[in-house]
């Protein structure tokens, strides 16, 4: 088994492309949709029935582990990968985002950040060499360096500033990884910069010059909306080294992994399948659906009875409607697992049509399934 | 296929005995143990998994069901089994025991009883006609006649005017079965008459005389405790009809299961195994145990390594403390599946002790295991 990390590109279609990564803990095909797997689960759902949908790869959040049930702990316990019984590869946040998202008392120094947790209260630092101490110790097989996530919106004096200390934290998180790392394992360089080309550009040049693994980017899909989102792609992907893979965070709708992936993005996580599940949404090939609508309380149909996925094929949306209104557990876990699964069967059919050299008329096809489904 | 419903005794081992219910939709083994699902859904469990676990047949609540989504509903989409995705046989309640624990505003007559729902206040009848017509309209494969269940302790008289109205509802029942049911269903009786004997005798004749397909236990595990039931049930079933299923109602812990089957029972249903692992409660072998307790947070031992059910072996038992401490779906999942598979286990082993002519020495291996546990 080669247990070296690696990308290769296979197809490219456009900008549009498709690839392989490898780790030493398997395979995954890009474009590549990345399951949030926050405290160690994804969500109402069951580890082989996430490996079932197609997931090749999970994500894992650093913030959340190492505050409970602590780094440590996990790492006593054999690592991330056997505590939560996902035997492929995972990839971790540095903390980061979160920190500024959900933690209390933020203060924010060259050094790191120190903030206190939103669970107890107690205090903790985050710095570039911890979060990476704490990604080797779960084990994570792709990590992120820790940056500052700055607010949108931003002036271009803030986010310059910002970029720069992101940049100086990236060279801080190489020399923990080199320092700590298995062999194996990878570090993504994150790019930001704002809305500012001119400081994206200088953010991935910057981080260019230390050569990473991968190139992520960070500082969309926080506001800026769909069109702003793929204006900066836009103009960054053209300058990404071609033989990294390119992680846009956080992201997205599935309109918004289409015009990503169209704009030569490779790999994408967001929790909005699941959480969106957990709240009665499901994603169709028509446009999302609230389920709790009392139009379905005697609909027979199942949400998809084309599907391999059992939840969307084996379930009428009546029963569905009715678990949702009863509060039944059996609710969430079957609208996660369903949207999970549709979000892995779009990026099945991306990478099909990018290797088929008819992407384009894939989008043509989604936006007018999008167009259709909202004057319906 | 066979399309009627029958009863034969297999093995005989002392008092135990094992058997085999045919129903048109598949047959069940017993002693056998009915996970309960409540409102469709047998609570935090794919359907799939809760087959896996060995389960043949499952109970749903006529209570909850006529009030939400209603049997009318139901049966517009097709029946319960389609519904919820269970295609083996189901058994339903009457109602009667969960109108009385759960409604509002209860008003017993000899026609039946009138309350209001506990989800939204509205006005409701259940009488021994009705009762059956919603189990029919649900498409039941196993039906409960109404009965009264009465409260605990009750007096002589009070339990023989109960068991009395019981006994003319039963005769009501029949007769609506007969009208409206299809090939194949089956209508018990409900024996009746709280920890009197003669009473319990004379509630069990009063049925047997009408011919029920099966008959049922009702009224205890109400409080009286173990003893008094295991007392109970001992002057009870020698008189029981041997070629029908004896089925004792809402039991119970894994202790009941065993002291009841060396009494003469074949079947039982119970929230307690799906209840307590969504509570944190797990069944071991070792007796119960509280997930949640501290000492479990690294421990890296699953629930039974040695077991075919990924919930029992695939997951450390500090990866479950962490998943309940955290709040994830993830661990009620996994307890449920690990419990109704905890009890599907011991029932196979039950009815494989029976089989073989050495129930006693299991039934003593049990109670020495339960022993240790208490002294550990």
């Amino acid at each position: 088994m080669n247990d070296r990390f690696s990308f290769s590109v296979r197809f490219q279609d456009g900008t549009a492309r498709t690839g392989l990564i490898h780790t030493p803990r398997g395979s995954i095909r890009t474009p590549a949709f990345m399951p949030v797997g926050t405290a160690a689960t994804v969500k109402a759902m069951l580890p082989e029935n996430v490996k079932a949908t197609g997931a090749d790869i999970l994500l894992g959040n650093t913030y959340h582990l190492m505050l409970r049930p602590t780094a440590e702990r996990v790492n006593r316990l054999g690592g991330l990968h056997k505590f939560m019984n996902w035997s492929g590869p995972i990839l971790t946040d540095s903390g980061g985002f979160q920190v500024m998202s959900l933690a209390g008392l933020r203060k924010m120094t060259e050094r790191g950040v120190t903030f206190r947790s939103h669970i107890d209260g107690s205090p903790h630092e985050l710095t570039p060499e911890r979060s990476i101490e704490i990604q080797c110790l779960l084990g994570s097989d792709i990590q992120m360096q820790l940056d500052e996530c700055p607010p949108h919106p931003i002036d271009r004096e803030g986010a310059d500033a910002s970029l720069e200390m992101s940049l100086r934290w990236a060279a801080r998180s190489k020399i923990a990884f080199t320092e700590k790392s298995s062999s194996g394992m990878a570090l993504f360089g994150i790019v930001q910069g704002s809305v500012y080309e001119d400081l994206r550009r200088k953010s991935l040049d910057g981080l260019v010059a230390q050569n990473f693994d991968g190139y992520s980017i960070g500082g969309l899909a926080v506001g800026e909306g769909q069109e702003t989102m793929f204006d900066v792609l836009e103009k960054l992907t053209p300058h990404m080294p071609k033989d990294k893979p390119r992680y846009l965070m956080g992201v997205g709708k599935p309109s918004d992994l289409v015009g990503a992936v169209a704009r030569g993005v490779d790999m994408f996580d967001c929790v909005l399948p699941t959480r969106s599940g957990r709240h009665g949404q499901a994603w169709t090939k028509h446009g999302p659906i609230n389920i709790r609508n009392a139009k379905f309380s005697e609909d027979e149909t199942p949400l998809d009875e084309t599907s391999d996925c059992p939840a969307s094929r084996d379930y009428s949306k009546a029963y569905l409607n009715h678990l949702f209104r009863a509060g039944e557990h059996l609710g969430p876990m079957l609208l996660s697992w369903h949207n999970l699964h549709y979000y892995q069967q779009l990026m099945q059919q991306m990478r099909a049509a990018i290797e088929a050299g008819r992407f384009d008329m894939f989008v043509a096809d989604f936006m007018a399934a999008q167009a259709r489904s909202k004057t319906a």
